[in-house]
């Protein structure tokens, strides 16, 4: 049923998924459209997409669904452009890392009557670079697509989660029209093909988690890089004595600002919690080197990846 | 030269280095040592050594290079028990990660007069866990492999480092037989043959290096892989939404403390240090996220990895 879709923004996601879609079988139209044209033409020389747009607003206007792979500002930005444009027989979806400025603006905004309906998405996928020229179609393959829907209807294949006094509105059943109930139902299903792993959360709980499992692990190789960077960057051979550990425990340290400012400004409360309970791990860890507290530290990080 | 080797510990380390030895065309004979004699079993198994010593003080006797490939207090304790009964046309080296300990027992029992040479050495390749099982001829191909040498005759192909008050009287020539110089020079060319790359450092500079770039990285990682334990290990469906940052940043903190408890007693100040720095940089970044010094963190970060 979906038959045209719009991918604004092509770097590393949106190309991806572009990809992802025609791997999957998709026989639809795809259009892209990106803030820089070049990025876009090379999202249309891999195959990602079949003709560039210029507008976002005229394209985003013509297509069944528009998916929003911009960064999270820029998303609340369209996604309020976008709101008084669309009609109720479209789905707006997203690939933004924090979900309750998203979610809140949905419900503000979207999935009511005569508007279009809005499906907060989150693929956990991504490189330390980004860029339509690092795209793959298999970049979604046994990675987690979070979703923190914000319509809980029967029958619309949502799981269940907890009402949080930021979705409720959008709970109200009827804010949805039947039509825009299917495209959410196929695009779940488009995302299943990409062999992707489909789990559904409240907003609330959706970024206290990913500040524990994606936001904490990239500081941290950031603070480390930082760090290193001022203690033996100027001696580069000594980068070489560290080997794999070092490579790996810094690889992520090589991801832009870019592309987490907007994570930084939107989950800020949520990155500080873990951060300041990280701080005292390592502090804690560091006063007992010679203790046998050093044993049951390193048992308990055993136990977590066993 | 070297005609017969003892390899005293038949782990991770030990049974590569026997591996790598037969792969680079040493057709002496390896003679294998270890405490629990399964896992000489399976180093013999895998062609590391060619039989099983029962005693590694009497071995230890009959080979040219005796190789110490045990935890560093085990070292330091072998080294003691070696020390008297081994004779100057001999060469002892070891693979221990902190060097300051070592070198000092080297300077105190050998490289003198009617004694055994000792030569430091410790190649930076691993993995999260130990075991003969686990070896591989390839281990230290790209790896640095340090040495401390404890001799600084002409001649004997060691780079200068600056003498400290600890290995000052070791450097006194004379302390090395040309026999043992000799073994030096054939063990340092077999090292290159594993395709490492040599590096000559003074003992206190190579644990100050080592504490950043090897055991920061570890601790960072235990520390954050028990922290995850605790807040998201009750739920495993959890750790699978992090992907492959989560793993990758997770991945060291499934290395035993019987590895890394010698390395904390031996290397305590460094590591405290570093570990104080760390927290102080994360503490920076998290006062920081909505500051322009957070694009300062970034670029530094961005640099270590260019």
């Amino acid at each position: 049923m979906i038959e045209r879709i719009a991918i604004l923004g092509t770097g590393l996601l949106g190309t991806s998924v572009g990809l992802a879609l025609r791997a999957a079988g998709f026989r639809g139209s795809i259009a892209g459209w990106n803030r820089t044209p070049e990025a876009a033409q090379v999202a249309l020389e891999m195959g990602a997409i079949d003709f560039i747009a210029k507008h976002f607003l005229e394209i985003g206007r013509k297509c069944d669904v528009v998916l929003l792979a911009v960064p999270i500002h820029t998303t609340i930005d369209f996604m309020e452009q976008m709101a008084g444009l669309l009609g109720p027989h479209q789905l707006v979806t997203d690939v933004g890392s924090t979900k309750r400025e998203i979610a809140a603006a949905a419900s503000r905004l979207y999935n009511r009557k005569g508007r279009a309906a809005f499906l907060p998405g989150h693929p956990m996928a991504g490189k330390e670079q980004g860029g339509a020229a690092l795209a793959e179609a298999n970049l979604f393959r046994g990675a987690a697509w979070l979703f923190t829907p914000v319509a809980g209807r029967e029958g619309t294949g949502f799981s269940p989660y907890e009402i949080s006094p930021e979705n409720i509105g959008a709970l109200a059943p009827g804010g949805i029209s039947p039509r825009a109930s299917d495209l959410i139902t196929e695009w779940r299903a488009w995302v299943a093909k990409f062999g992707a792993k489909i789990v559904d959360l409240d907003p609330t709980r959706h970024d206290e988690l990913v500040a524990w499992v994606s936001h904490l692990p990239q500081f941290v190789s950031t603070a480390l890089g930082a760090l290193l960077e001022n203690e033996v960057g100027d001696a580069p051979e000594l980068k070489e004595i560290g080997g794999r550990a070092l490579r790996e425990m810094t690889r992520l340290a090589a991801s832009p600002y870019s592309m987490w400012r907007d994570i930084a400004h939107t989950n800020t409360a949520q990155i500080e919690a873990v951060l300041h309970a990280f701080e005292q791990r390592v502090a804690h860890l560091r006063e007992n080197l010679r203790t046998p507290v050093l044993r049951d530290e390193f048992e308990q990080a055993n136990r977590f990846r066993r």
